[in-house]
C-alpha cells in the first residue's frame, strides 16, 4: 500500500506495518526527527505494528510540493 | 482536559497539549517506554503541538483495570 489522497485529496496518508510496538516506535521516532529537520510536521498514529502518518500543508489546507518531498523521504525510512 | 471514556466507554482517551512539535514528540517517546516497560500498548496520534493517547485492552475489546493504572502513569509523564 502506497500513499493515499485523504479528506477531499488534501491530504497525503500510508499506513506503514510492523511487526510489534517498539518497532512501529522506532520508525515513528526517525519521521519525527525528519519532521524537526524539514521544519514539516506531519500528524501521526501509532500502536502494536502500525504507524499511520498524515502529511499536509496546514497553511494552505492543503498539499504543496513540499508534501510529497516529505512523502518520499519518509518512504525511505521505512525500507 | 482529563481522560474520557469513548467508542461506547471501551477506550480512554486523553488530548495532550504542548508548545511545538519536538515537546510532543518527547512525551510521546516516554509513553513509548512506559509501553514497553509495562507490556501494554496504547494508541498514540500526535503532530505539532498535541498528543492523543487511547488506551484499552484489545484481547477483551474494552478496558481493564490495567488500563486505569496506565492512565495514571501517562498523566504524571505529562508533568
Amino acid at each position: 500500500q502506497g500513499w493515499e489522497l485523504t479528506h477531499d485529496a488534501t491530504r497525503l496518508e500510508r499506513t506503514f506495518k510492523f511487526g510489534n510496538f517498539v518497532e512501529a516506535n522506532r520508525f515513528v521516532d526517525r519521521v519525527g526527527e525528519l519532521a524537526e529537520e524539514e521544519g514539516h510536521h506531519p500528524d501521526i498514529t501509532f500502536g502494536w505494528g502500525y504507524a499511520t502518518v498524515v502529511i499536509w500543508t496546514h497553511k494552505i489546507g492543503g498539499l504543496h510540493e513540499n508534501d510529497f518531498i516529505f512523502a518520499a523521504k519518509t518512504n525511505r525510512l521505512a525500507e
